[in-house]
């Protein structure tokens, strides 16, 4: 790959202005065919467009495919002696179709508002032929163990299939993983455009090592990606003119794992996932229904102060099972959660009312949680906040990264 | 490529069985999610979903995905010494990109109502993976030309970037070829299984010839296409229980252009759209508005009698040009149209009545030709003629394929 980053900045550009030229052209047709929602934390009730990622992705792959001649001139034009990448051309061009295939259902998601077990579904589905065109060029599922369990496992382990479960399943967590840490304006969005830009910076630092073509590879689907991410971040800005929807959520997640798994850098992509790795977790009790999980779990607008607050799920005791007893009293433990149990009495006709046990406790999202820590805040406030914690564990695992494959493996491979 | 034909007719098969099976359980999504029609010829009034062609064209590129490694199994597996064939594999992921994109495209177009400048750029935009694949691994653009012509242009012409133009330009054609030859239930699905059969038999005859490897690759697209086409057309047929929509059309048209492109055989694909190309000439008078023409073109539904007849469009003679004037005359004196001028009062509260010259002609379209022919018809006649047509035609072009290239080029290159 005859990477030129000026050109394909120049191109990406494009590509960005373009975005930002089009999606207000877009807004009455998205509207008239049924696709928008109605800005929850808003008192203003207007109708806000939805799924309009399907636009940044669509203008993303068109910069894509015009960049590839340019891309590969020095070959074609005979201006050089090295033979063809074929290999690298083919997993460039799988990419492409790993991320065409996740647009497309994710659209499909927004229109059709598909059932939970697509969403885990799809991404499996939408990664099959990047895992093949892997299995096809590469096929190096070797993990290097590290330095302290050597003694016991050996330089390195072959894990053949289960790499391929592993990238399959890295897949499924980067889409849903930003999917499920949204609900506010720009929070989507901003959250991608940081992440994409710190494995940028990571890819920038790594041009001259020894993995340099890997990070070129990262390079040509991140500059397109940050350029027209860019101009939608813009529309969707509080407050917001447009929603990203699940598309974009889907579309950013594989970009990221295409890159990830395709650079063999899988494990720093999750140091760059910290706080979406931390809501993931602090939902889970709420994402297996240990722990009655409400449709929405959206802080709450309070239209007074203009400010949003922790949302609160409140049910019966008895709706909950042994391990979302338990999940609870280890997060009300540790202090993670607000979990507050009350009796009222329900209404009925007989003499002697019948007392039934409440639960109370914040909605297990990361933005409950720091609403919970900070107190009420503006909207705006809250997604800057969010987006800062985002860039401080970028920071930090710019900051560990090195030190800890050190620790771990003896040496450092960028 | 170890194309084995069994196997692969064995998941189409599964693929197939899975469409079927399917399609009826996302008939509540979609109407809620608004893409659903009325059909216009049945007097029911009920919500038919629309643009299901997403559903098939989904599970084709999941079956495509899934054959790709028993394909490949045998260089995978290292049992032939034959050097993995690169090349070809890049097309192969680069045809299923372009497949993808234009379903992407499809989808779009049927839930935001795209424009007609929308509906040309589109397939151009998915066919570029495709011609930048072929630049780079064939990059063949020369034509042989007819045995008559080669005193004057010698043996053969490279057309170079013209060639690309050309390859561009038949995948819009063939995407909308389709599209606007329908109307009447199973129509656009049997069309496009008739013209898929006719490529694989045309695949199947060549298979011992010496670009045996073109026809093979063809057939991998071709056997699951038909699978979960004649699945979507079960539920298709008169009377519909779903629309194909847009999504379909063009999913079809670029798995035909996309086949013919990579196996060098878009003469013969294009003997394969008679109907088609008819209906695209005999269309263009109202396509480019040079006649008046109306939002609907479909036959006209008569309640009583239970069939369809010619739809006719009425306009002022003023609202067309030079032009419209001149096509129809030529459409009238050849008899392929029937038109009818004549002279109204308007109402008005003058003494003097306007008198106002009016023309009415059927709408230009196949099915108009049909009816205006054959006189009213059961919806399911009409749509089996037009089929007996399709069928009909293809016979021919096996007809003269042959006798026709030996007398032009000298030689029958399968
Ligand atoms: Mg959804
Ligand atoms: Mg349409």
């Amino acid at each position: 790959m005859f990477f030129s980053l000026p050109l394909t900045s120049f191109i990406s550009v494009c590509g960005g202005l373009l975005t930002y030229h089009v999606i207000p052209k877009f807004r009455e047709m998205f509207i008239k065919a049924n696709l928008f929602g109605v800005d929850l934390n808003k008192s203003s009730g207007i109708k806000v467009p939805e799924a309009t990622g399907v636009i940044t992705g669509c203008i993303f792959l068109m910069v894509s495919f015009i960049m590839i001649p340019f891309t590969y001139s020095d070959y074609l034009l005979e201006q050089t002696t090295t033979p063809f990448p074929h290999s690298e051309f083919v997993q460039l061009i799988a990419a492409l179709l790993s991320i065409s295939c996740m647009l497309l259902l994710g659209f499909a998601d927004d229109v059709l508002d598909l059932r939970w077990r697509h969403k885990l579904l799809l991404p499996s589905m939408a990664s099959l032929p990047l895992l093949m065109v892997y299995y096809i060029t590469t096929n190096r599922t070797e993990i290097v163990v590290p330095t302290i369990l050597r003694w016991l496992l050996g330089h390195s382990i072959q894990l053949g299939v289960l790499y391929y479960v592993y990238m399959g399943l890295l897949a499924v967590f980067c889409t849903n993983a930003i999917n499920i840490l949204a609900g506010i304006n720009g929070l989507e969005v901003g959250q991608s455009l940081i992440i994409a830009a710190s494995i940028a910076v990571f890819n920038l630092m790594s041009l001259s090592g020894g993995l340099a073509h890997h990070h070129r590879f990262s390079l040509y689907f991140l500059v397109p990606y940050l350029t027209t991410t860019l101009a939608l971040l813009v529309h969707n800005w509080y407050p917001s003119k447009v929603f990203p929807g699940d598309t974009f959520c889907y579309f950013s997640g594989m970009t990221f794992a295409v890159v990830a798994i395709l650079g063999h850098f899988s494990k720093t992509l999750l140091l760059f996932f910290i706080p979406q790795v931390f809501n993931f977790l602090y939902s889970l009790p709420q994402l297996f229904h240990l722990v009655p999980c409400p449709r929405h779990r959206l802080p709450k607008y309070s239209k007074e102060t203009d400010t949003v607050n922790t949302s609160m799920a409140v049910f019966r005791k008895e709706e909950m099972g042994s391990l979302g007893r338990l999940s609870l009293t280890i997060l009300s433990s540790l202090k993670l959660a607000s979990v507050r149990e009350y009796t009222v009495e329900v209404d009925s006709d007989k003499d002697t009312p019948t007392m039934v046990d409440m639960v109370e406790c914040n909605n297990l999202t990361l933005i409950n949680f720091i609403l919970r820590l900070a107190g009420p805040m503006h909207e705006q406030t809250l997604t800057l906040t969010i987006l800062a914690i985002q860039v401080l564990s970028s920071v930090l695992a710019f900051m560990v990264r090195y030190p800890l494959a050190y620790l771990m493996f003896g040496e450092v491979v960028a």
